[in-house]
């Protein structure tokens, strides 16, 4: 059997761009595994920003200047759910409306929720699999030192990242199951690489690895890991990884992301506007290779996925 | 306690129609009591058809062409759904659907229908009162010579009201609990006489007359009572009422409605079309009233609502 098959980790939007990347080369020889700590119920549906950020920017539907939501939404319910009194805080755009309202009736009728994902993915049209990293509710909190215990989503866009964030934990975790077909992939012979997308570090790749059986099977891993910096210049591209780092107690730097991943991953890709810091990185135990890593336009994500791509080969080869 | 409360029952277009007149009259001296057993559950959502059309029309956000939903809608979600591969038949437009989910919501956090209902329509702006007719669910059943029975909504829209009707049952009738406010108001001094707005007898009106209670009430009235024709010359103004009643073996006319009160009511509001059938109808022991029913604009529901009332007081006053 070929190993030709590449494993993502992802959370929404930077890991988004580079999974595009990536599916655009690979097509069905990529799987997409997928936060879903995110989650949440709201206004009595099912929300999985995270699955639906991936699954948005693959089918080419997602809305490049927000980074959530589908382009050339229009936003008539929200408008009708507050005259009525509803919650508005969260947007939701009339056309993302029917992921929610039809993944949720789906859950209800007692399909999982890597059924449901799997077929709204289908129907528009990727080829690529799209694997939520757990059928159960895993759910991040994030505790802060002025306002205590915060849901992740009322932390993140209700109060808009500000409180300082002091520990961040995944309820639920202990009792998640991983996807049987995640485990049964990283343990089997068709895995030529697995690629960690450049997501937070904390809120997005964690709870992944966080899953019991999901980190010991990438530890087991005999094929190339590799990890792309979302942080450039000591800033995230998008969200409030900085922020996290910097409140947690970590380096604001590729550095301290990379750090984070020691002992898990073979290789790190650093932006070229801190290549000053190749040597330190190395000397966590892993190889580098300097990118653009800012993915602004399609051709951006195939080729830094290209790039990606070979940087794993290299390093397969290299043993 | 002055007799000034004005108790009407409703259904969906036509019924509202009469109901908006009555309540540009009255304000808050109308109470609407509204068929809920169109009720139906779609896509996980609590849909109540003429609660909302009553609302709506009430509001100034009905939809004059289409006699239900909302005025301006747009139809981003269903698009959207439809490509997800979701159930389309229905049609819920992006601001409609606000009321759909935040309605949902609030059923499943414990809420009655009833306190939901007049939540939605205070923030509307409405002044009148409109009641569902019970709390309970309670779901019309229309059994069929050529496709057995069917759930109304499917005989209704989906099968856009071809098969023909043997029998109409409304399931839960039995257990369902008539609102205690619409009790008490019936029962009490306050109320200077009832209507039934022009709805269809036998899929708008009868589902309410059959909630436990509430038929005996109204005929335990001792103020007027009057129905103002949904058919004028053999046809009905909107929807299956005139199909209905021939196939259920009803003459197709107002005296065929009428008819369908007997007992019940002590006056009749018949088209000035239909003028020949006032002997026919007295017959069945009520006074008529001919009048222009037809209500295309606002200042004829305004009008019409206006000769009603006047019908409710001069048969007052005439014992």
């Amino acid at each position: 059997m070929a190993r030709d098959q590449i494993v993502a980790l992802a959370g929404g939007v930077g890991g988004a761009k580079l999974a595009l990347g990536l599916a655009a080369i690979l097509g069905e020889r990529l799987s997409i595994v997928v936060n879903t700590a995110d989650d949440f119920e709201h206004l009595g549906l099912h929300v999985s920003p995270d699955l639906d950020t991936v699954m948005y920017t693959l089918a080419g539907l997602a809305n490049p200047e927000t980074g959530w939501g589908r382009a050339g939404e229009s936003w008539n319910f929200m408008a009708a759910l507050s005259q009525l009194g509803g919650e508005s805080w969260f947007n939701l755009g009339d056309r993302d409306l029917a992921t929610h309202v039809e993944r949720t009736r789906r859950l209800r009728a007692g399909e999982t929720l890597a059924a449901v994902t799997a077929d709204l993915c289908r129907r528009l049209g990727i080829a690529s699999q799209v694997l939520p990293m757990s059928n159960d509710a895993v759910r991040t909190v994030v505790a802060t030192a002025e306002e205590g215990e915060l849901d992740f989503q009322h932390w993140f866009v209700r109060r808009r990242c500000e409180p300082a964030v002091t520990v961040i934990r995944f309820a639920g975790i202990e009792g998640a199951a991983a996807l049987p077909e995640a485990l049964a992939l990283l343990a089997g012979e068709a895995v030529r690489g697995l690629v960690i997308c450049p997501s937070n570090p904390f809120v997005s790749v964690a709870p992944i690895l966080a899953v019991p059986g999901l980190r010991a099977s990438i530890e087991r891993l005999r094929v190339p890991r590799v990890a792309v910096t979302p942080i450039v210049g000591g800033q995230a591209i998008k969200g409030p990884a900085a922020k996290m780092l910097a409140e947690l107690g970590h380096p604001v730097s590729a550095a301290g992301v990379a750090a984070c991943y020691r002992g898990l991953i073979d290789g790190f890709v650093l932006d070229q506007a801190d290549r000053s810091a190749k040597g330190e990185i190395e000397g966590l135990g892993m190889r580098v290779l300097v990118a653009d890593t800012m993915m602004r336009t399609h051709a951006d994500k195939r080729r830094l996925a290209g790039e990606v791509l070979d940087f794993v080969d290299k390093l397969a080869a290299a043993g």
